[in-house]
């Protein structure tokens, strides 16, 4: 295998019982994609619908592509808008008329080139053309390489609420290609970051002290390429094993919600676009570790160490003016909540939460007066 | 249990690894699903919204919401228009809005109550609805209680064919009420037969001798309960069969195809709606076993008995007047065709099928000649 690719890369495996997956970060990065798909057993001459969005296709599309055709692939590139106003249903449609253009069959296979909204939309797509057929997802941005393209959730917006419209369709192999994040606008990586800080806080400690020690957490150009591809690492792991023990959302796959459910107020309450969703998410975790800090269920001093770690990434801490009433009509239409209870991750230290079932309206109201 | 629910309903188990679920059939029917429901594992008091068509649901659907609501369930109900033009992920996108005004949480179900095509769009929209929620199948024509409702097997038409859009999504059950089918228009009635015929010929000759004992199969009023009951348990039997030993169409599934290919054919150059699919396959299924007798598969005694029973059936056995270029293009165009050769499911007794990739363009040729 030494002679076929390269040996740098780092695999992480995702050890699912069906159909179990790597996530390969570095190596020989998109420059590999080809001879990384015969590796992950997909077959030569086999046709590949490539799907993208203008701004990374600019950059990354014929390199992918050229990679393809030189592995035996039969690659078609299609470009498509994919902002977060276009994940829906429409454009879904976009790629099952472009996979039926290209004559896509059971064995053929999608690759999606690009961020989380490409990633959604394509991952989707596959599962529901010709009932399921294989994709692969190349992420490009952060938080797409540390979260979006690992796990299986697909799907696209309607216009009750995000992600309502989707299906659970692991991907047969996630690349990651490090250099890539050169050409991603500064704001998007810090928003990414938001996520790994996440997993420092929900499970792995030393990530999170790793974190504390790097001083150009908010400027990535200035970042070393084996911190990032560290940081890379230690976030695939940690989305790998929640995954792994958990693939349709029984039970411990909530943890990943930490920060969620009060940064999906915020992206509601503020309108979505005007903050990342990372941006929301770094909001919400403040707000939640005050939360935690009300309960006693972790100290003032793990939430100032999470507090200042966000702060440092240049992502968002305060959380913003809003009317405590609608901040708890908004909790409870949200999919989080389980029996008309109020559902929260809470952390209990640095690498450790609990999923609360029990968070009562008054501690919430208490919570937003000390956030305020 | 037998306090519970009518002992007198038929119960066919699909043995799948993962979700095992029953085929129910007579029993209480309709009046029953809610109890139906129960003891399939639905926990009392969540929403369930009902899919139907107004020629089903004018007669049926007060009858089902209200077993439902006696079972402490809380349903309502969706009316579709649900021909096969209707077929679409339009049509999807409004079971969705249906979902979203009922706040389907992720424990909520669908149930689809009508035909094939109601079935199969509500199994769609089920299986992507929060990345899938449970459905249950409640078909009111033949051909879905034979075929459609059992299998997993959900999807709409693209443009450019039928059934390109898709998933796989198990039912939690299957519940067969009999005297739905003294509404079936009887032309219906008889489309669904030829599936029936084709278990015989696939992989039961002992369902195959019963419906040639059968003198009154071409008018459904005058066939007796009894008997009806039996075909259906045969050909639930059957396809149950098949689904547990091949849940994603690997392999042996194929066999299911049998009468299919030639069919499709029927169905494209003929024009959708011409001929019910039935119908379709009632010729295929004539024309394969003719392909069959030329290959010295079986004997023309054995495509006699099949052509008769067909017959007998009140279904059409006659080629139809097509350039036989065009049905050799158009076979080419088939899902079912595997690495450019022609694969038919091949009659070799009845109760007996091989699949067979080495059909070649000559073969075809003579048969279609014999056939005309």
């Amino acid at each position: 295998m030494s002679a076929f690719v390269n040996i740098d890369a780092q695999r992480i495996p995702v050890a699912l019982s069906h159909q179990p997956y790597e996530v390969v970060i570095g190596g020989e990065g998109l420059r590999g994609v080809g001879k990384e798909l015969r590796r992950a057993g997909l077959k030569e001459g086999i046709k590949v619908l490539v799907v993208s969005n203008a701004d990374v296709a600019e950059p990354y599309g014929d390199l992918c592509l050229q990679s393809l055709k030189e592995s035996g692939f039969r690659p078609t590139l299609l470009v498509i808008e994919a902002g977060e106003d276009q994940k829906t249903p429409v454009s879904v449609a976009l790629i099952h008329d472009a996979a039926y253009e290209a004559k896509l069959e059971r064995g053929s296979l999608m690759v999606a080139l690009g961020g989380g909204v490409v990633g959604d939309m394509t991952g989707f797509a596959a599962a529901t053309w010709l009932r399921g057929i294989s994709v692969v997802q190349l992420p490009t941005t952060l938080l797409a390489m540390v979260d979006a393209a690992i796990g299986g959730k697909t799907g696209v917006n309607h216009p009750g609420g995000k992600n309502l419209i989707g299906a659970f369709h692991q991907p047969r192999l996630v690349l990651i290609d490090p250099s890539t994040l050169k050409t991603l606008p500064e704001r998007e990586f810090r928003a990414g970051m938001a996520e790994v800080i996440k997993y420092g806080v929900i499970g792995d400690s030393a990530l999170f002290q790793l974190l504390e020690g790097i001083q150009e957490l908010d400027t990535p150009s200035q970042l070393h390429q084996d911190l990032l591809e560290k940081i890379l690492e230690r976030s695939a792991l940690a989305k790998s094993r929640v995954v792994s023990s958990d693939e349709r959302e029984g039970g411990l796959r909530a943890i990943l919600n930490y920060g969620h459910t009060f940064g999906h107020v915020v992206e509601t309450l503020c309108g979505y676009g005007n903050w990342l969703h990372g941006e929301a998410v770094a909001i919400g975790m403040v707000a939640v570790g005050e939360l935690a800090v009300l309960r006693q269920s972790w100290s003032r001093d793990d939430a100032n160490r999470q507090k200042s770690l966000i702060a440092k990434a240049g992502l968002p801490i305060a959380w913003p003016k809003l009317d405590p009433e609608e901040v708890l009509y908004t909790l409870q239409g949200d999919k989080k909540v389980k029996d008309g209870k109020l559902r929260f991750v809470i952390p209990t230290g640095i690498g450790n939460v609990e999923i609360k079932n029990d968070v009562s309206r008054e501690e919430i109201r208490k919570c937003l007066s000390e956030l305020s």
